[in-house]
């Protein structure tokens, strides 16, 4: 099946990227029996996935961290090479700071009687009600699809939430899941997307949602582990530059000289993808999808204390911060046994480019103060501070995922989202069908790609 | 001031891409004494300019093709390389083919009396009185922006516009200037657009406004005397991979081999420019400016006749197409003299794609059928048909130009629009603060990026 080699390297099916996708299809074409080589741009694998021990040995999640019940594909990838999870810390009262200053204590999705979450819980539902009707092996068949990609979130609900607070909350909700402001993406972009996690309580929530559970050894464990189990068939430090593509093969060149092959899967950050040159040109649908789902924007901020002192006073670490503030979350990343004390806190969209933008001292005296203003005065002096901005990454060019621009998904959801093009398969967790978005998601689209070339060179 | 050169040429300033904002750019800088070496991807000079002279002596513009009495700049090139104008035919009735399959003659903004005209025409008065509102030369410092930059064009119309047919005739408008539907783009695009021309009537009408004359030799005749005049200082197939800066200077690698310079001027299409590589990479502001800001999708067809028939029948050739015909508007493209007759259709947007997925031979007959439908049988015999889709041009990646998605302007116009990244210029008419989008506001990009050099060149 390997296509002749005039010079370089040569495999049945070249992988781009060694994040969860391109391991995942690289994991089952393997499995199969199919010569693979995975090509990744950085020294590292995991992509938005990258867990760091600091010297004190405490494990932090620069990226994507959890994973919950129904994320059956993670689970199972653990589960094979022996990556143990932990409950994330959720008992005690939440805290809420809320726009006027006040700090509340909170259970599920704020406080009883606090501005606007009535409307909220209402709002919610409505979604929920929407997206059931999303076709989610065709998103471009769902019948009302050109109506919801019309309109953006923020347009929906200043159309259809009267109460001010109710749209913080919902704000808020948007800036978390997606990392982008309720501008920013359509209705039906949010709705397709609470569809592949089964609904917006999936999104939200700890226990038994999306935020259950979280990896011993880091989220990036995993990736580590199909990595090792990969060996040699993975090339670190290699960019992809241009993919020449015909009916008889592909062409991968990388600064390191060209690798021939059957197949390729594009399985990087959509940010990366849309820099390597196709040759020829992709068709215009899929061209057109890539230009114009751009990257979220999130930065997380891990402080480190000596113990997690919040859980001595009844609080579970877990925070929402509405107002002036750039921390948009607060969750209690402490190591399982709790030796240490840990809080990751989230800055997205709007707030996450202003904070961003200053200086690093200015940086980490804006976060502890909001932290000193949540936790008291111990959170404001952590022994550790860490911080990672995705849209500072010079691979993933932001995150969580790729968010389709309004009007993307009517005009070109039907060929342009993952229809293979000729030899060229596309994954990346943005092509799931489920748990759009996220790890779950990431390796599904990996063993969707690899089941496309599976059943190629199966005759 | 030159940069050391281990290998590969050495010049001041780079510009990347021979279209009218590179081509201003040089000449501006090769004016004031600057060494300059231009690098064109493609094999010839214009860019989203393009004139073709078929065999029978007929020049064809694929591309931008006009010139209106405030577009200054474009004016002042064709008369230093004396390159002639003539007037759009604009004589007699324009046509209207309705949703209702009837076809009406029309002066100005459509038959009067016509299905929604008189809202229609209240609606683009409320868009100019918004957009003298507008900052042009900070677009992010308008005081409206985040409301206007977080609605849909469809969504305000909706909101804004009762009548549908007043609503068919905006979606068309929005269709024929932007080349994308209107929940592609948001209101404040819209609005920022509108003023850099100077209001709604000059990017629609004819006489006075932004397609009051032609080019004798094609549009792209100035580009090409442009480009003569700088003669070796401009390298065509030269694609550019790779801009590696400092502080020092640039390094620009192409496919062959680098080039080093002080400076570097990227004036290549936006859909272009998102592909080169920089390192270090851009700041997350500008990234995202390029992320977020698609081509616009348009196909022009050409169809050649003995004679323009149409004005012996006291028609001027203009048309404008509602219902389910791809073409969208035509006009009147014959030579000065009369002695061909040319019509060219438009497709822009939802119609562009589905006539662009149509197997050549159906493509040719739906333009022709439309062009009978609207101007009698012998419009449907044309003796030479040509097309040219701009989404399938592997260098421009689409046209008429880049829109920037909703939320972009507000999010990212302060910094990201173009303001220099240390030796990295910003050019392309997407940069103009006058005729952005036209050929004049490339003019205008590529002299100011010009100017930023020159500055920075002078003690």
């Amino acid at each position: 099946m390997t296509t002749t080699s005039p010079s370089g390297d040569s495999v049945h099916t070249v992988v781009i990227g060694a994040g969860y996708a391109g391991l995942a299809a690289a994991l089952s074409l393997a499995d199969n029996g199919i010569d693979v080589l995975v090509l990744e741009a950085s020294d590292r694998v995991g992509g938005r996935v990258h867990s760091e021990r600091l010297d004190d040995g405490v494990v932090v999640d620069h990226g994507g961290q959890w994973v919950g019940p129904t994320q059956h594909r993670l689970l199972a990838a653990a589960d094979r090479f022996g990556c143990a999870t932990f409950p994330t810390y959720d008992t005690g009262d939440h805290l809420e700071l809320w726009a006027d200053g006040k700090c509340r204590p909170f259970r599920g999705a704020g406080p009883a009687g606090g501005p606007g979450v009535e409307q909220y819980i209402e709002a919610t539902e409505a979604i929920d009600k929407l997206a059931i009707t999303v076709n989610l092996d065709d998103p471009s068949a769902t019948e009302r699809i050109a109506e919801w990609d019309s309109e953006t979130v923020q347009s929906y609900f200043d159309r259809t939430v009267a109460d001010a607070d109710a749209r913080r909350r919902l704000a808020l909700a948007v800036q978390g899941v997606w990392t982008v402001e309720p501008r920013d993406i359509s209705l039906f972009h949010l709705l397709f997307y609470v569809a592949s996690a089964g609904g917006f309580d999936q999104l939200m929530e700890t226990a038994g949602c999306a935020q259950e559970r979280r990896f011993v050894g880091g989220a990036q464990s995993v990736a580590l582990a199909m990595a090792e189990h990969l060996g040699e068939k993975i090339r670190l430090n290699t960019p992809v530059t241009c993919v020449e593509h015909g009916a008889d093969g592909v062409r991968v060149d990388t600064d390191r000289g060209p690798v021939y092959a059957s197949h390729v899967v594009v399985a990087a950050s959509p940010g990366a993808a849309v820099r390597i040159r196709f040759t020829p040109a992709l068709p215009p649908s899929r061209n057109r999808w890539m230009e114009r789902s751009p990257m979220g924007e999130v930065s997380k901020i891990h402080t480190v204390y000596d113990r997690p002192f919040w859980r001595e006073r009844g609080l579970s670490g877990q925070a929402t911060v509405y107002g002036d503030h750039n921390v948009g979350v607060v969750f209690d990343n402490s190591p399982e046994g709790g030796e240490a004390g840990v809080l990751v806190s989230f800055a997205y969209g709007d707030r996450q480019r202003r904070w961003a933008a200053l200086p690093a001292a200015e940086r980490r005296a804006d976060i502890l103060a909001t932290l000193g203003a949540i936790f008291g005065d111990e959170a404001a002096h952590p022994v550790r501070y860490t911080e990672k901005s995705w849209p500072e990454d010079p691979w993933a060019h932001g995150g969580y995922a790729a968010n389709p621009a309004p009007g993307v998904w009517v005009e070109h959801g039907a060929t342009g989202w993952r229809t293979p093009c000729g030899r060229i398969h596309w994954a990346g967790s943005e092509t799931s069908s489920v748990w759009n978005g996220y790890i779950d998601g990431a390796i599904a689209s990996g063993q969707r790609a690899a089941d496309e070339i599976i059943a190629a060179a199966t005759p």
